[in-house]
């Protein structure tokens, strides 16, 4: 949706296209240089920041539409998404909206019967990226993004602060069970970049001996022959997904414990 | 629901009270005696079975509808629903039901334009109870239930089989990182008992020695001083769940590795 004509279509006939009362949004963290960002888009003509969201097509599979979502509002593609929770509590979730409160909120002015004001729950994905290596460009209802960091955020569009604390949480009991950073390290990476990369998603310090001896007890990582020489007297060695274990830890889960 | 003026109304005016396009299934796991099963309901004058499941109303709070479900589908209460996945992408998802086949599957007659032939996703929530402690009453769409084996379960309407499956992942996967079992075990339990447990929910075996150290050592049972006769030279000693780890881990997860 790029230009008035198509904004205006949605926001009169959408219904014909798609269906009323579910929507998607979606968390997308970019983890670079040791930080952990979140994409916002701002809503055009409007001071107000929000997660990249829309509406599934009458007859699109869901997981197909979040993807088309996504690619629509930001142009971000080729990454995987995960469906963490349908939110459907918060007072703005569970009744219609008022011509006027979305007037007020969107700048947009809407008919009382529009199917934009009816009750909407939403499903939430979420995404882990390299925010170095995406470029975001932005539709016709969204007139800028930024990468805001997780502990800083704004007071966001709707309940949209909740569905980032709940990516968050997921997120974070997640990464006990699944290995990540396939795509988030270099290919060869040292043991304090890997800490620093579980540390930041986990918001937390991790014990420095025993974090990789995990890692390496599980067969996630393995250790190369390389060095890399970063000063005089420093040269750590060089470490390395194996992609088989990795792949599989991804389908069955890492048993830690039991 | 329960007489079948009720239904009738349901069927024609059900659209006023409840949302389209969006329903809710349950999976009920039952733990009881080393078995775990799932709750399934038989749709009246018909031959399949189904999970519980059902409409939210037009201003019901998500989570509030499930309980509401639940509970007058199968008279269950007092248990904790905690949701897993939103189905959208199976052929019966993307697409409306025809009157014909709506009456095959259900032999049920509405008109063509009616609002249950409508493209419906649906939210799926589970439970984990002990089913020797449930009585389950059915309504007016359903005239039986069982308990059925998790292992043996029949054909199921819709993708309901897919739903049981992805509940079952997301609770093995859980058990990873949250405390289960405290209200499937008698409050004091030996060894043995919640090692059975745990087996019998994962599939699988777990080691007789590491399995109890690391529950001893994340602190979520305590040893008694207390032992159970139960032959001439055995007298296994009895543990318990030591509540206050408990409900932090229940919170924060268990941090197990890293």
């Amino acid at each position: 949706m790029n230009t008035e004509e198509e904004a205006l279509n949605f926001v009169k006939y959408g219904h014909k296209q798609y269906l009323p009362h579910v929507a998607i949004d979606c968390v997308i963290f970019g983890y670079y240089d040791q930080q952990l960002k979140i994409l916002l888009l701002r809503v055009k003509g409007h001071n107000s920041w929000a997660l990249p969201g829309g509406f599934i097509q009458r007859r699109e599979p869901l997981t197909q539409a979040a993807y088309r979502i996504l690619q629509e509002r930001t142009n971000l593609k080729d990454l995987f998404l995960q469906q963490f929770h349908t939110f459907g509590d918060s007072p703005f979730r569970v009744k219609e909206t008022s011509a006027k409160e979305f007037a007020d909120k969107f700048g947009l002015e809407v008919e009382e019967n529009s199917w934009l004001l009816e009750r909407t729950l939403s499903i939430g994905y979420f995404a882990l990226v390299d925010y170095s290596k995406v470029t975001v460009t932005t539709d016709f209802f969204t007139d800028a993004y930024q990468w805001c960091d997780v502990s800083e955020l704004p007071d966001l569009l709707f309940e949209h602060n909740d569905v980032v604390e709940k990516a968050l949480l997921t997120l974070r009991l997640q990464i006990y069970h699944q290995p990540i950073g396939y795509n988030l390290l270099p290919e060869k990476f040292t043991l304090p970049e890997i800490h620093v990369l579980y540390e930041t998603i986990l918001g937390k310090e991790l014990d420095r001996r025993n974090f990789p001896k995990k890692l390496l007890a599980l067969g996630l990582i393995k250790k190369l022959n390389e060095q890399r020489p970063i000063g005089a007297h420093r040269s750590p060695f060089l470490y390395q997904f194996d992609k088989e274990n990795y792949d599989k830890a991804l389908q069955e889960g890492i048993v830690h414990a039991y």
